[in-house]
């Protein structure tokens, strides 16, 4: 199924706008899981286990395979959500950018060798280098726009000579230029709430990727007041730390299901509170 | 070494500021080099055992290696080259950005997994993405700035209020704030001289990483005039496909090596032309 079907099927089956953020770090990992290498996808599998029907996607971010030599725990745990939760789709964050020869075994791998449904990219080397990820209409492209981080102003929010920030440059491009194929998403962290509601006025019902609720300290009812579409919907709010790690015993899957009940409880209460 | 000392000796010893871009592409390996996965190292070590006295560096683009399922044929790679050839310098081609704790995980990666020398990153989340890499004083890390595919304008060339384009405030940052531990270099492509001979200006001896000669069809005489720095050097210029697909025959190697000699020889015609 196309990426964007499954993610509109997940909202409006589960109500929920939450993406759980499957970022797994060897020293964090729980005692219980011992210490063999496939700790890493016996880890993400339990978390999957007992948050699927809580979340619209999964999101796995790369570094954390590539940087622990695990790229067969990450294929592994696509393989799992697919087989056994097929209705949840899976984002790969690997903010990929590059010249068109490169792009496209970028999207050999994410698409064919991990088989993502969707995948995030960098917009700073132009259209060009996204365009063998937009083709794939059946695949979403999920582009960077204001990142969550304390630096993401440094060259996102320089004013152009248009009197516009870079990031609603880029923006404004996803919505005109490049959601052709109805594929396009973006990336605007919940740490910036004014650039949630400036983004959300320029770019239609086009879905935005929320990092930063949690850990980061964004907060979940000013993300709904700024970000949902015209439908309610409209936004994939992921967070990573505050679920994974909710505890670090034998509890840790039991717990995670907890954290991620009470954050759904928070975007479902914030969500009525703006009628959005 | 420092990935730096050895840069400029390698600049100094061999005269050469010609650097092989590694992205060795299954579908187009020598007939002669059989199935098996392992032709890509086979491939990769021929022609760096045919072009290592020729060379100011080696540049493996990651997304050869990723798209194909070839991690281990990376890491041979990169192993042999230090173990026989200690004296060239591996930048690895990933163009990183990420936020502090997932970048952290990617500087493992390129540092301690791959044993790169050196890594491209993407400057767009702003100067805290790039801490983690800036740190390593040992490592080279070559920012993004004006790259050479032919959408780099879209955003990289967009005016600022201030006056100045996108690059060029990244290359002023990468100047007078990076650089702190003598480590940063910039990419400017071949294919934008003009903007070439800007950034040089602006950035005083900082090196610069220039892509676009030979199959993207940049001047290795403008590269030379606009982008050398004081010293006469300063530049590491890649050519990937017009060096690693010389030939398809069994003499791939050796063509290797002879288009190797013809940039250099050019490389050098030109620079004594501009006697930079």
């Amino acid at each position: 199924m196309k990426f964007m079907e499954n993610l509109r099927n997940r909202w409006h089956k589960s109500g929920s706008m939450l993406c759980v953020g499957l970022d797994p770090e060897l020293s964090k990992m729980p005692a219980c899981l011992g210490a063999d290498k496939d700790r890493i996808f016996e880890f993400n599998r339990a978390i999957i286990d007992a948050t699927h029907d809580l979340v619209c996607a999964y999101k796995p971010q790369a570094a954390y395979y590539a940087g622990q030599d695990a790229d067969d725990q990450l294929a592994k745990t696509i393989d799992y959500i697919h087989e056994n939760y097929p209705e949840v789709p899976v984002i790969l964050d690997v903010k990929r950018g590059d010249i068109g020869a490169t792009a496209r075994m970028y999207a050999k791998e994410a698409f064919d060798r991990y088989a993502a449904d969707a995948l995030t990219v960098n917009p700073y080397m132009g259209t060009d280098t996204l365009e063998v990820f937009l083709e794939r209409a059946d695949k979403g492209v999920i582009v960077l726009c204001r990142t969550s981080n304390p630096g993401s102003g440094d060259f996102q929010s320089l004013t152009m000579e248009s009197g516009k920030p870079l990031y609603l440059e880029v923006a404004e491009r996803a919505a005109s230029k490049w959601n052709g194929n109805g594929n396009v998403g973006l990336v605007v962290g919940a740490t910036y709430p004014e650039e949630l509601a400036r983004v959300r006025r320029a770019v239609g019902d086009l879905f935005l990727l929320v990092p930063g609720v949690g850990a980061q300290g964004g907060s979940v009812a000013k993300v709904l007041a700024n970000g949902c579409d015209s439908t309610g919907y409209g936004l994939v709010i992921n967070s990573s730390r505050g679920i994974i790690y909710a505890s670090k015993e034998s509890d840790f899957a039991e717990r995670s299901r907890m954290a991620a009940e009470q954050l759904c409880a928070e975007i479902a209460a914030a969500r009525k509170a703006q009628s959005c």
